[in-house]
């Protein structure tokens, strides 16, 4: 038995959901994989925990819901965090969770590239540094001979990056398209079902917590746009964030949504990477397809040369089911190091 | 750059497909995983074409169409098959794409257990050995310590076995539900959209050749079985081929479709593994949902513990779709091995 010792740097939705599934699974990847993973530190953006015998991972959780600071965990409570923590610790896995930031990409960038060049692997749920910046990422991980894994950066528990890498590794896929924003999908979809405005609709899911305060990484079709350049860029095109022609759903009116049902259609907003481009933009698509889905759903479609059409749907966010998406490529990981 | 070696057994429509899928992309993998891959032997039923320098994939592939045999490839034609080749040919990877044999499993079986025996990995599309003898084939593989890959055998081209078994890694999955046959589900969609009846339309789907001459396999529903006994082993469930509740669709009247039309639903032949048992039968699904889906097409829905409800839908048959997965699979391979 070896152990695999975690970082866990983020402690929001995402990283809690990785602390309650190592918890729920590390039995079961001892007895499967042989590793037994410990959880070596975890950090909030002020706080942490670090001990080198491994943290109890339902602990740090009550310890963060609780009292709002990973400091107060008995006994190992520390100030020491980011780039100080990767320093101060002994551990094999960066497991990055800290809030996406499309403006700098930071911290995130910063921690992944000081785990890089430590020669540490790092899996991410984070968009702003692939969106960004994915060129200099994979570089510098290729650089520093480490895996890299970001399932968890495009729809949450939705299979879609390594269906690309390793499900379809024989096909050319010459395009992607989807519906990649969960928000979105659900304020379209009630605005259809119930004929509410978008106004309505909008403050209806932030009341719900579907929708943030500030809803306009969402509904402008921002966050839809990072998941475009990902995509984009495991798909080989050297693309960033300024290339996607963005065009966000806050514009829709019931009018047009009416319209559209009369006619035997949905509006979705629908990303897609095609050999026209990076875009997101309402959209049109059939009541009589897969592209109906309602609710938080996220839906794929990869257009490849070998196996035509490859359709994925599943759950776009949510703490424990974008923390397994984190812990499947985890053990992609364990599968081929240890 | 090192060499892979390959003997593709079986070369009907599977087996071409592999040959033309590695004609088209062995520079690619060469290129990304720096591998040679060379096709040393491959062989129909009662001849063969064996070359340890590697053999020409297109011209195997029109030796076979135009003259009906490998052996009558130039100067490399033989009469060498089965297990007896495996004996004369040095070879790293068996492509096993014998016609799946639903009542001995033969000669899949034996093949692959001698391939195991000498310390080969094996890429199959082959359902008769696993639906049957799944158990004793995995021991088998274990015991040998090589790789086993069978996307293929379930859905062709839609990924479901390593979506379970990679993609899915940290989920603990409860059921598997699904359209698992082409066949069936292009004569149920006829009936539907067109009105005709299941003995007109099966006769239809002859002539465009998506049924076959004997359509016993499909429209009783004993192909999907197979399926779905490799599911539930994948799952971890110790079952076999008579463990499953099977009923086909030449039973499926007019009325019964239009019935279930009116009502807002179609009627799909349904294959699934739940705690509840191993079922193939016709049921009826939303006529807005995923399920919805016509043509040839294949449908799974994978139910976890961590990730909610996971859908895939792809082309469920075809030669260079089939032949995809398991080039897909081979690739796998050499990421792990190479």
């Amino acid at each position: 038995m070896v152990d695999c010792k975690l970082v866990i740097l983020g402690f929001g939705s995402v990283g809690q959901g990785v602390a309650n599934v190592v918890a729920m699974k590390k039995a079961m990847i001892s007895k499967e994989y042989g590793v037994d993973l410990k959880v070596v530190a975890a950090a909030d953006s002020s706080t942490s925990a670090i001990c080198a015998e491994g943290l109890d991972e339902k602990l740090l959780v009550s310890t963060k819901k609780e009292t709002g600071k990973l400091g107060n965990y008995p006994e190992y409570g520390s100030d020491i965090v980011g780039i100080d923590l990767l320093d101060a610790v002994d551990y094999d896995i960066l497991i990055e969770a800290t809030p996406t930031n499309i403006k700098t990409a930071e911290p995130a960038k910063s921690l992944t590239l000081k785990a890089f060049a430590d020669g540490k692997d790092v899996v991410t749920s984070n968009k702003g540094h692939l969106a960004l910046f994915y060129k200099e990422m994979h570089e510098a991980k290729e650089k520093a001979g480490v895996e890299f894994k970001f399932e968890a950066s495009v729809g949450g528990a939705m299979p879609i990056i390594n269906l690309c890498q390793y499900n379809l590794a024989s096909c050319g896929i010459s395009s992607i398209k989807g519906i990649l924003n969960g928000t979105t999908n659900y304020i379209l979809s009630r605005m259809t079902s119930e004929g509410t405005t978008y106004e309505n609709t909008l403050k209806e899911s932030q009341q719900l917590g579907i929708a943030e305060t500030d809803p306009t990484q969402d509904v402008e079709g921002i966050d839809a746009a990072c998941k475009v350049v990902i995509l984009a860029n495991v798909l080989g095109i050297d693309a960033t964030y300024s290339d996607v022609e963005v065009r966000g759903i806050s514009n829709i009116t019931l009018d047009a949504i009416e319209l559209a049902k009369q006619e035997g259609y949905y509006v979705k907003l629908i990303g897609e990477v095609s050999k026209n481009g990076l875009k997101v933009s309402p959209r049109l698509v059939k009541q009589n397809s897969p592209y109906a889905i309602d609710g938080t759903l996220n839906l794929a479609t990869v257009t490849t040369d070998l196996a035509g059409d490859i359709t994925v749907i599943g759950k776009g966010a949510g703490s424990i089911e974008t923390a397994s998406a984190m812990i499947s490529d985890l053990i992609s990981i364990l599968k081929l190091k240890y």
